[in-house]
């Protein structure tokens, strides 16, 4: 990074899409960004299913975000956990340094929401980071590997049981995948299971799937999905949830494999500003997406709590939280410039995606009310993002693994990574005993 | 897999280069097969350093084993730790089944030695498995990310210093690799620090580098190390190993990350079937590789003991275990078929080879005594490895990634992978209340 010593000091909490868009805002100015986050890397969240359900690895969906802003000579890119802030000494404090500010953008997305049951994410991974997907993925491939060996039939059913709660987006793409690797990838692999037996449960309390899609695209969705085998149970709610399986409405049903995909809670950083915010965590920001009371701190993405222009709340998707960062990289790049102070933020939806499985997805454009399914829609899908995905190389090995998952149904990162090497010590002791 | 009611029972420890070649060569015979190993996927173990410095994923290098053996009808895969073997009553024992036998193959591999020093296994990881690749990839990745962010000149210094113990092939790859990352791939990245000004040691006991090639081979990798900016230590014992650093020959050197590429130590194969072994646990198998008083036992690659024509051990690399693998697969269907037993297994060394970094590589092949170095060498090894890599996409990902490498030096898999699920869970439960 280049040295302002009079440049202003931004600091900017989270690499995700919202804030690497404030950062790209205020590119060429001459002041001293800092972006802040707890991980090394920006995740293109949209396709973690498809880490979890073994088409793509990690690395083909994640770059390291100093990667990402190399080029961009007013930055500085530090990994470190933020533990709060001073607002009043304008100080953003980490488990390792102390960074001033004259503007603060809080970024920090959300996470899964157990509403009350924290003690079921043990038991029920969502599938917000690459952790998360490298975790379901080997439950998932590690219930199949179990159902292989035992003999009880009551065990072997339930390993065989896979349930997913919450039937928005999330859960119809992972019930679809889910669906996809047990009835084309898997079955010339086993021996003594037919993984084609597997019951796949996708739980959604409310009415109908994707609730922000227009219901004959619901409607579409559920057929879709039961075609494929897998059983749709709307208007259900999950009671209970422990190792073993989940009570849906008082009906225990046993499962080795639950995956969540419902609620959704904010990043503690409400608390950290002491700022007002809705039940999800979300901080009430005032028009221009600054914090009520602090005109130099602004949330944005999952961090914000802000209704579009019809009174809707604005959805926690990609595109709201880079309009968000754009806005108010703008908006500082003004202040700074001396330029007045800008129209309220206002939203714009460019439209739903979602697929189900490898040939269909329902997408919904909002610039003409456009409404596409099937494989046209999945060909639409497809093209968006690849062309959302960053570098040559992970265009080229993303596209090649689609490639060759739709002609030979093979998955091409099936690996269960166990943590081995403390385990190899323990041996190599034994040994030289 | 299909029954054979009246079929031998083939059980085959170990899915390596050695236990598939026993498993392909008993394709087609009317048998029960069976390939037991603890992990679900077959690792391509000498590509593992490059999964350890971030230029591909592992599941590039990586394929589940049922994948592999899926056409072949007579096999059945099972993923499961072997816990002994009961050879009078002719059975294996796992953690989950029990698995009777009429031919028993041990390829169970090798782990690192320590050499009586386990505990420094926490500090200083090998590099044989996945996990341990992907372990030292972050170790690797978060040494750069936490000089970043300290101030005292000490302590940056030990995060930026890389001790390689160990110059054989492992060691030589991981040092030119490391270097490479902290030369090319990262000085851009950092503000606080300058990559370019990392140490790395690479520290060997005996008087030179990879001592398995001709001299003059050791002393081009030696060369083209330094030149890369690589502190070669021959003659160098490591008395001591801490979190903190080694100590080489009596001299204290602080360093964040330490690898270990010294020794090797054979699996507990030979402790199951209570065999004479070596120093390093490897069977000492009679000249059809089976084991003494034990024709139905063969311990194949890493963990069989024997000489070849010239009175040499068989080194541990693949093609000795692929070699091994064909000849027992072979010697089997023969007996089954009332074939006379087979000439004693000779091993054919086709030769040496190691990278030093992107366009470096040392070759020595037996058949007509050609040496190959530097750039040539590079060539000849990467078409080589590409070739041995099992599928299409796997073989257009490696070659992709190793193009990106070339002419942009970036590197695509720069992933830490920290679990957090449950940090969110405590969050979640934080903010809830």
């Amino acid at each position: 990074m280049e040295h302002y010593p009079n440049g202003k000091k931004v600091v900017i909490v989270g690499g995700g899409f919202g804030g690497l868009s404030v950062a790209r805002a205020l590119n060429g100015l001459p002041i001293e960004i800092t972006v802040v986050d707890r991980q090394n890397h920006h995740c293109f969240q949209p396709l973690l299913y498809q880490v979890a359900t073994a088409v793509v690895s990690p690395a083909d969906i994640a770059w390291p975000i100093r990667g990402i802003l190399r080029s961009q000579r007013n930055v500085r890119v530090l990994m470190t956990e933020v533990t709060g802030v001073d607002v009043a000494a304008k100080i953003v404090r980490t488990d390792s340094v102390s960074l001033p500010y004259d503007y603060l953008v809080l970024a920090t997305g959300a996470t899964h929401s157990y509403f009350g049951h924290d003690e079921w994410a043990e038991y029920a991974p969502g599938l917000k980071t690459i952790s998360n997907a490298t975790e379901i993925r080997s439950r998932l491939l590690l219930a199949f590997e179990h159902a292989e060996l035992v003999s009880d039939e009551a065990k072997r059913r339930a390993l065989l049981t896979f349930v997913i709660v919450g039937g928005g987006p999330t859960g119809v793409e992972m019930a679809g995948a889910i669906a996809e690797v047990a009835l084309h990838a898997l079955p010339n692999d086993f021996c003594e299971i037919d993984p084609r037996s597997a019951r796949i449960l996708l739980i959604e309390a409310g009415p109908r799937l994707l609730p922000s899609f227009p219901e004959k695209l619901s409607d579409y969705a559920k057929d879709t999905l039961e075609k494929k085998g897998v059983t749709v149970m709307t208007s259900s709610r999950v009671t209970d949830c422990d190792a073993h399986g989940v009570t849906v409405d008082g009906q225990r049903i046993e499962a080795s494999t639950i995956i969540w995909g419902a609620g959704v809670i904010a990043s503690p950083a409400a608390e950290w500003i002491g700022a007002p915010h809705d039940p999800a965590g979300r901080v009430k920001v005032t028009p221009d997406l600054s914090v009520p009371g602090h005109q130099e701190i602004f949330a944005i993405g999952d961090t914000a709590a802000i209704n579009d222009r019809k009174g809707q709340p604005v959805p926690g998707i990609a595109p709201a939280a880079k309009q968000m960062g754009y806005y108010v990289g703008k908006l500082i790049a003004g202040e700074l410039n001396g330029k007045p102070h800008p129209a309220p933020f206002v939203y714009h939806h460019q439209g739903d995606l979602a697929t189900i499985g490898t040939h269909s997805a329902v997408v919904k454009l909002n610039l003409d009310h456009l409404t596409l399914k099937g494989f046209i829609g999945w060909l639409f899908w497809s093209v968006a993002h690849i062309y959302f995905l960053i570098g040559i190389r992970n265009r080229f090995v993303v596209a090649i693994s689609w490639l060759n998952q739709v002609f030979t149904s093979h998955r091409g990162a099936r690996i269960i990574a166990l943590p081995d090497h403390v385990q190899n010590a323990k041996h190599a002791d034994d040994i030289a005993k």
